[in-house]
């Protein structure tokens, strides 16, 4: 399993992804999730990846290969980030056909999906999620996110806290609460988290962080979380029922 | 969809349940998914539903027939839980073999999967997930809560908080707070919320609380986790490179 998120905000996109990848819980490993291009100046991109290995390292393979061989199409010389959304899923749809039968006579499904985020000049900064079937669509002002893989466990943080106007280190760090709640719920997602961030107009990843389960930022974030979860849990009001104990208590310790 | 769960704590169990039905998006309805049953006054149990709303009902019909009826097994004469769990397993599987062709052809799944808890007199308490197949698991020390239907939005905060030794109304509202995060993520689990609590050793529902939109403790609850959460979120630690900016501006407002 996998998870990726990709956050469209005004000032800027976060990416962020685990990097664990298992055949059978069984055969467990780490492999980057998340993955950028030799661009020209006028442009950035960021490609994050879920769904079958084999599918989504011949996609960035062939990627890489039409930017060198400068083909008619490729990452360098699209002119619209949808053109590029579009150029990847034909892509996916390519390479799972070419071995999903094989793979399907072994239950394995060859379906692949990715997020695609970034920005051409003279373009706004944009989002596209690509199903396996090649299709895709965009973030909106409503909802300015997208997600790929185990999305479930990290989706309430992001519904309460992203916005448009979401500072880009308040959503770099709503990415980072949502892949520690989904880590803790679904052991094959893992990390190291990668962070990538591109402020609008940068035409670049601005930043990016790895953060492992020894990493001091991380761990303290985590710990920070926990602590103010609890925190807010304990303040929760109470039942009726409780309250009389309460009262009760009080009335004792007024006596004394 | 539906989200139920059930919690067995030192002092009791917990259980809770959402009320939205809907075949298909257009058209949604509002069923109760948790049943107690008129039983001996050794004995107390309470049924949680999720899945084909025919095979529940007819499930549920039988088990109150053959407590009418006195038949040779059923939940007043049982003498464990497990037995309980077993006898209602096997009805699942019966309902769900004599409509799950046709249904299978309209693409429809009869499944259903049930929560089953309660006490025996001379037992301990029990909560046992009945799956579709008739199988069934029970709750421990290590994994004290299930759940079924629309399971992941609420469980990291599950995780996070449920021990043997948690207090029944922290329990509770531990319960509640779980349906709420499935709520806004899930517009297929909906309320009123059904809550039902029984002490240890009480052979009753010991408290039974059904909280709709407009119910102010609901309401209150609901506001105090939403501030309590942005609290929390807003203390986490800041990134490197938000720091310089800080620092700037704390220099800047002692220069004036």
């Amino acid at each position: 399993m996998t998870y990726c998120v990709a956050i469209k905000v005004a000032q800027g996109l976060v990416f962020a992804s685990d990097s664990r990848t298992n055949a059978g819980v069984d055969y467990i490993s780490t492999y980057s999730k998340m993955y950028s291009f030799d661009l020209p100046d006028d442009r950035a991109m960021v490609l994050l990846s879920s769904g079958n290995l084999a599918t989504t390292q011949a996609v960035i393979n062939c990627i890489k290969r039409d930017i060198e061989n400068d083909t008619a199409v490729n990452l360098k010389n699209v002119h619209y980030l949808y053109d590029a959304a579009d150029y990847i899923g034909k892509l996916v749809k390519q390479y799972q056909k070419e071995h999903g039968d094989t793979l399907g006579k072994s239950g394995i499904s060859a379906e692949a999906s990715f997020i695609l985020g970034g920005q051409i000049r003279g373009h706004e900064q944009e989002i596209y999620l690509i199903y396996p079937q090649g299709n895709y669509i965009s973030a909106s002002e409503d909802t300015p996110y997208l997600q790929i893989g185990e999305t479930k466990y990290g989706k309430p943080i992001l519904d309460r806290i992203i916005r448009t106007d979401t500072t880009l280190g308040d959503a770099a760090r709503c990415a980072l609460v949502s892949l520690d709640s989904t880590i803790r719920s679904n052991i094959s997602v893992g990390p190291p988290i990668e962070l990538a961030i591109c402020d609008a107009n940068d035409f670049q990843i601005s930043r990016y962080l790895s953060l492992d389960t020894g990493t001091q930022f991380f761990t303290s974030l985590q710990k920070s979380w926990n602590d103010g979860l609890r925190r807010a849990f304990n303040r929760l009001p109470r039942f009726e029922w409780e309250l009389p104990e309460l009262v009760k208590d009080s009335k004792t310790s007024s006596g004394n």
